[in-house]
């Protein structure tokens, strides 16, 4: 078994990034860039939320998978994930002919765990609360020597979401000014910092879950208090980020912006208007520009809306008014 | 003033859709050509929900005011719709800055009435059961002496329209077997097919409004028989087809299909669930392929998803299973 990533002597690099998109070839979604109406012809959003899977996952989990050795192909793999992550590795193995188990919270969106399992992933389901995912994902791991895949915290995944970054500029056709993405982990904002070393890089957040933004003003890793508020954003619901990913966000010169819930779902019907479904924590990076969050700048601005995977129920809810 | 097309001597070609593609440039989005998961790999939306205005309807609008000379410009343009046609010429119209009025029934749905007006254009509303659309037009147009600008009887118009086909074969890199369609005057229909007439071509219409269909069964147009039941597809009541449109597909073999309300809803669900969004209209060539109703056939598949414009509610009522 492997716990550690394997390329741990390496940091996120731009040629990195090209190779992984070269890798990654027509596998993914090339996703489209499109003028948002309201952004006088300077404003775009990056649909990830199209991705197969519907969220970026899909791009660093492929490049990660795709270069096991055949030995590790065949004892499959193992990553733990609220959802799109998971979705992800699911596909990716699914496409590579690998076993996956994927360890998820009991209280994951319904579209998230049934999207996984049809891909063919063994569901390992936990306690949020009280169990620990590490923990689980481990002994499954080492049980059947399988290679536990991070969501972020590794080089070829960092690299895989990059590739993002790269589709960016050639559908731009010039570098942007600026790019505003969401952030959980920081594995996607981290991946396209490298990939663009010219652009502004703003990691968006939940309100009281603005830890990678509050990192990067402090100058260190803090993490997300016990007491942190409600958010419906679970894909962005992690405690901690990486070493990894946060040295990336600082080298780039990375500033944090956070949003409200409100707002959130502000940018949800802003995207159902245009004829996007986003996801909550897909959402917060428009949220921002909404909100007025952004600084005036010269040059393009991309936003990223990175997934659109959340329950009919809870979308018919926001689109409707009703939250 | 100017009932008539000014170009009723030509027929819709393909040098034509080809001359409309360049003149429309990077006027509209390039919308994106999407992979169906469950598609096997033959199997592609092409997303006009994403075009700007949340329908195909820019691409004709477009086409036909920017061949204005300057003495029409200055007197603007009038047009009738239900909405995404109206959307169209009304944002056609600010981007080449002509005043535009449009004629919409009093009962479509408020995001399209809305949208409209944003665009700047005067809004003529009327009783869409005791009023006559087209004499109020023709009113308007000729005390002012402005041209009126048909949603789909008119060369440019359909011209307009095909570049999305042009488009369809850049981005899938080889020419599609079959396209389908969804069909209410058949503007869209008619330019695709004009534009890529090596495809097979099928009109999709919702049950009792398939008159497109039924007219190219029976080799002669017939009409929506005035007890049609009711379809939420607003954008597809269309009570008799063109002499236009009509023989272009005729020309092109096309062949039709119909979809119920219950399979337009699971089409729009289907859709949510891979991000976007799409009106019920948008959603019947989809809903045809989920039905079972396409044979299997060699090649690629492109079903055109058309429209993205639905009020919240209505929305939020099929995505929560509510209808």
């Amino acid at each position: 078994m492997n716990f550690q990533s394997h390329n741990e002597s390496r940091t996120p690099s731009r040629a990195g990034v090209l190779a992984a998109a070269e890798r990654i070839g027509e596998t993914v979604t090339r996703t489209p860039l499109l003028p948002v109406p309201e952004g006088s012809g300077r404003l775009w959003i990056k649909a990830e939320s199209l991705q197969l899977g519907g969220a970026f996952k899909l791009r660093g989990a492929y490049n990660r998978l795709a270069q096991m050795s055949v030995e590790e192909r065949v004892a499959g793999v193992v990553a733990f994930s609220s959802g799109n992550h998971a979705q992800g590795v699911a596909r990716a193995a699914l496409m590579l002919g690998m076993p996956a188990t994927i360890v998820m919270p009991g209280d994951a969106p319904a579209v998230k765990l049934n999207a996984t399992r049809a891909l063919g992933a063994e569901i390992v389901r936990y306690d949020r609360h009280n169990e620990s995912r590490e923990q689980i994902a481990a002994a499954i791991a080492a049980e059947r020597g399988a290679v536990l895949v991070p969501s972020f915290d590794d080089v070829d995944v960092i690299e895989g979401q990059g590739t993002a970054g790269i589709e960016i500029a050639q559908q731009l056709g010039r570098g942007p000014a600026r790019i505003v993405i969401p952030c959980g982990g920081g594995g996607l904002a981290a991946g396209i910092a490298v990939a663009l070393p010219e652009a502004q890089i703003i990691v968006a957040e939940p309100e009281g879950w603005d830890d990678m933004g509050r990192s990067l003003a402090l100058g260190g890793i803090v993490e997300v208090p016990a007491d942190a508020p409600f958010t419906s954003c679970d894909a962005l619901q992690t405690r901690r980020v990486a070493d990894l990913t946060f040295a990336a966000l600082v080298e780039a010169g990375a500033l944090g912006v956070s949003v409200s819930e409100a707002e959130v779902h502000a940018a949800m019907r802003y995207a159902f208007g245009i004829g996007l479904v986003v996801e909550p924590g897909g959402a917060v990076a428009l949220a921002a520009w909404l909100a007025g969050r952004l600084p005036e700048i010269g040059g393009d601005t991309i936003i990223v809306c990175s997934g659109s995977n959340v329950d009919p129920s809870a979308y018919a809810a926001v689109i409707g008014g009703e939250v």
